[in-house]
């Protein structure tokens, strides 16, 4: 009933429930916003891909930047990464995240099409 | 399978999937956090409205306010706004917002009813 | 359609639709992160268990800490409470709480077995 994707201690990279995805929160290497969310995208793409959904099938994604200064560089990636006419719901905050290099870390929820 | 409301380059307002519609999170217009808050709660009524579901059909909540000194002040129109006996689960946290002006956002996901 | 737990003006403890139960923010009584983790994850126990599910059956976890420093404190309870095997999708990030005593609080999404 419950299938799970690379599962740790901690969390499971991926966790699906009636064709609803829950992806873990995902953060980017790099230094920069644009090459940290270009990374943090790049994997949401591998994990969508995974589990035989892709980025046309999100359904939510929570965003967090450490910074609101970066919301217009984070934006400028995210938005030429969303496939056209299938932007999921979307909102974003500032919070601090794990580590003091990360600025950028997007929650995710996509659908299992059949 | 996956319905989208008012689909932008950046985000849809309402995504559904599997009778369940996630709301982008939504922000409201005025100055003080109860102009705020109701102008919110007013956005959340017509997009539910315009997906045949209601208030009453919430399932979650997540809150954000930029200053958690405003939480007494929010719950006030919050808690007079929840329908009787069919409050959802909710979480409120503190997280800066997209631009200063904003003090409260809400993030709804809500049950379409048959 | 849509089941709730312990319906309050403000919030339902659970709502639960479609075999998948949102939890309302959890929070820990105690002063040091330790306790309040510990404690809070009790919490989530016992709502999970009223409602037929499990922490086995958690499919997303989102946690607010009110400072990042407490992140490793907070892990080690976490990660020795989460059963092997079964590990949520998790997001943790720093967001200030309700309260100036609060430093952690849990978003739980979880599947009701059948």
């Amino acid at each position: 009933m419950i299938k799970r994707i690379e599962t740790g201690t901690r969390m499971s990279k991926v966790v699906i429930h009636n064709d609803v995805a829950y992806l873990c929160g995902q953060v980017g290497s790099g230094t920069t916003v644009t090459e940290q969310t270009k990374d943090c995208l790049d994997r949401v793409d591998a994990l969508l891909e995974q589990i035989g959904s892709s980025r046309e099938h999100m359904l939510q994604a929570i965003i967090w930047i450490s910074d609101m200064d970066d919301f217009a560089e984070m934006n400028a990636v995210w938005d030429a990464w969303v496939p056209q006419g299938h932007a999921p719901a979307r909102a974003c905050g500032e919070a601090k995240l794990a580590t003091e290099r990360l600025k950028v870390e997007v929650i995710v929820t996509a659908a299992i099409p059949h």
